[in-house]
């Protein structure tokens, strides 16, 4: 790469502090995959009795690493189980080779974990169409095995950056019938979008003990919210992976009727998610986008992600022109039901069109002040019906162009 | 506005020489709807037995001129005829108000012709939401009648501007039965796209003699094929309007079996296409994307599409690189069939992906060599059928974020 971005101004001030989740353990070292100087290798092991659920890119011409994890993580097995990824090469569009890499990898952690390999579950992320170096992996897999402790999720959380600014960690603990279930997280990812087509990567943990079965629709319905509603440029990457791992360690057993661990699980993710569109690339505005009034939740987010997605929509912001036009050029091309005429927006809190046409008298000071500050809500009601979406998104700035045409891989 | 983009560096040398077509009269003035010191005022008036056609944008917040448009192009009317246009304000999203102001000025350009209101065509592009002064329009009627000229072509290209750095033309000729029909056309839009969400417009003519129902097939089968399969940026207008008139005043019929008419026709649109590209904001590269293999036409058309309109693509394009594995992902998130494993990519003439594999041996010099040109050709055959397109588009640059968010409206 011909250069590092810097920090992206909408970073939070420190890595979070985040409690240690009985039945995790953390590895990481320095395989030199791709990088230097920095570790790009990570393994956690799973105590015996962990649930395990994920969600992943349906991409077309997805990773032989997600495949991989496609094919295992519907089995009911509840021994001991681990994580491996690398950052640095994403063993994505690498044949069958790609496949015999991941088996290379998991076989590797297996045996020297003395697991069985249909619990080890691998991601990849980074520049996509090499072969990936697996034996870098496999040659460090004993010196992270000695080195695993349950303290070690702050270094992992770096270990899986690619061309991310800052690393992602968010947690959360819930009171169940007295007692206390904690969930802990890591991502990594600059939205969906790098240089070397990186891409979305989300671990989180928790001591609660959880069915397999409800712990995957916990966490497909809660990523519908959060990471399926964030977006920097409409760039879906091909390695997408989300894993979560219930230990059981705490005894605690957590149902799909415990609403209080669904929310913590909930803002944990939407955490997650915020972080990763904050670290858009070029981002220096991070953006609401509020639908309500749509004829059904599916319009509403179609609507919504149009206006996400729309490059003028995200330049206007970039800007700071609240520029409504845009708005409904999005909300018009996006396909959805929208009628002209009872259509109303908002920046801020300013109403600045009223039914299909420009609020009278709307205040452009207010509206200006709304535009200059760091996070931009905007709020669109269709007045159709009780269809509502939110979704959250990163400006298109200079920076963008500068990381993904300037830097030459 | 802030400033003004310089010229494309894809433009032509010149506006292109023109054909007078018989039955066809241009004339522009000054009216000051928005601009100062240039045209932004057309009028056309059309000889009696003209047929007329039309494409209109599909958008659910389309503007007052396109509903008009799309109300009026389907009756059968053969008596003379007439087009306004107008630049510097778009006349959308202005509720009721934009409906009378359409009428005002088709209302004062069939008094002041003495033709039939329901003949009456008009388009608006520029800023939406700011109420159209009609006036400053209806007021330029007389002046513009006194001013008709069949040789005005050429200032009619130059008056229906907005972010346009250059005017577009087009034209052909075809032997029919031994005598010559003749075709011009002329378009703005900088692609899809422009500071104030300025839009795409075409006006063809021709002298042939056709039915308006053969006119209006021929000009939709031709759209399809040619403007509905350009791109900026992804973002659709709220007034792209399409109007093709056949005057018949050469007396020569054409039907939908004059191949040779259609073939030009076609020629004539995908110059004009070609163009609105060519000018697209920040373009420094004319990008073609042909997708063959695939499971169908319709899947084709969306994997191109899908690529043409990715910001990683794009902005790979921008900056030299031949980035293949953003195509891979682009094909990948389309939802459109596709088998990694079948998946074969050119840059040029250079094949650089090969069923699902990084090309072995391919020459990163040629492909280099490629990607320093204007015009880059990519080529992906999806190895499933027998499903093709051909789409166009331009890269991602510093100048596209320059005029849509440093210069502020």
């Amino acid at each position: 790469m011909g250069g590092t971005p810097p920090l992206s101004p909408l970073a939070p001030a420190a890595f979070p502090d985040l409690p240690v989740i009985d039945g995790v353990e953390f590895a990481t070292a320095q395989a030199g995959v791709k990088y230097k100087g920095r570790t790009d290798v990570l393994l956690v092991r799973l105590a015996e009795g962990t649930s395990m659920a994920g969600v992943f890119t349906r991409s077309a011409t997805r990773s032989a690493p997600v495949l991989d994890c496609q094919a295992k993580i519907g089995s009911d097995g509840t021994g001991p189980a681990a994580i491996v990824v690398n950052s640095g090469n994403s063993n994505a569009f690498t044949g069958k080779n790609g496949i015999a890499s991941t088996r290379a990898v998991t076989g590797a952690a297996a045996r020297v974990l003395g697991i069985d390999e249909g619990r080890v579950f691998s991601s990849s992320t980074g520049v996509i169409g090499e072969p990936l170096p697996h034996e870098r992996i496999v040659d460090k897999m004993e010196e992270m095995k000695a080195a695993l402790s349950p303290d070690g999720i702050a270094a992992a959380a770096r270990a899986i950056m690619t061309t991310d600014t800052y690393p992602k960690g968010a947690s959360a603990e819930v009171r169940i019938d007295g007692q206390t279930v904690k969930i802990a997280g890591i991502a990594k990812g600059s939205g969906m979008i790098a240089p070397d087509m990186a891409t979305m990567l989300v671990y989180i943990f928790t001591d609660a003990l959880i069915d397999r079965n409800v712990l995957q629709s916990m966490v497909s319905a809660t990523s519908d919210l959060t990471f399926n509603c964030i977006t920097v440029d409409s760039d879906t990457s091909t390695s997408d992976t989300l894993l979560c791992a219930a230990t059981g360690a705490s005894g605690v057993r957590v149902t799909d009727k415990h609403t209080g661990f669904i929310d913590a699980l909930h803002g944990v993710m939407l955490d997650l998610a915020h972080q990763v569109v904050r670290d858009g690339e070029g981002a220096t505005k991070f953006v609401q986008i509020q639908v309500t009034g749509a004829a059904s939740d599916a319009d509403a987010k179609t609507h919504a992600m149009s206006i996400a997605n729309s490059p003028l929509v995200k330049t206007a912001i970039a800007g700071e022109d609240a520029n409504w036009g845009r708005i409904v050029m999005a909300v018009g091309k996006s396909g959805a039901a929208a009628d002209r005429d009872r259509l109303s927006i908002w920046f801020g809190e300013e109403l600045v069109a009223d039914h299909g046409w420009r609020a009278p008298g709307y205040s452009e000071e207010a509206c200006a002040a709304h535009m200059k500050g760091e996070s931009i809500d905007i709020r669109v009601d269709l007045g159709l019906g009780g269809g509502t979406a939110t979704v959250w998104t990163c400006d298109l700035t200079h920076g963008y162009i500068s990381i993904n045409a300037d830097y030459r891989s």
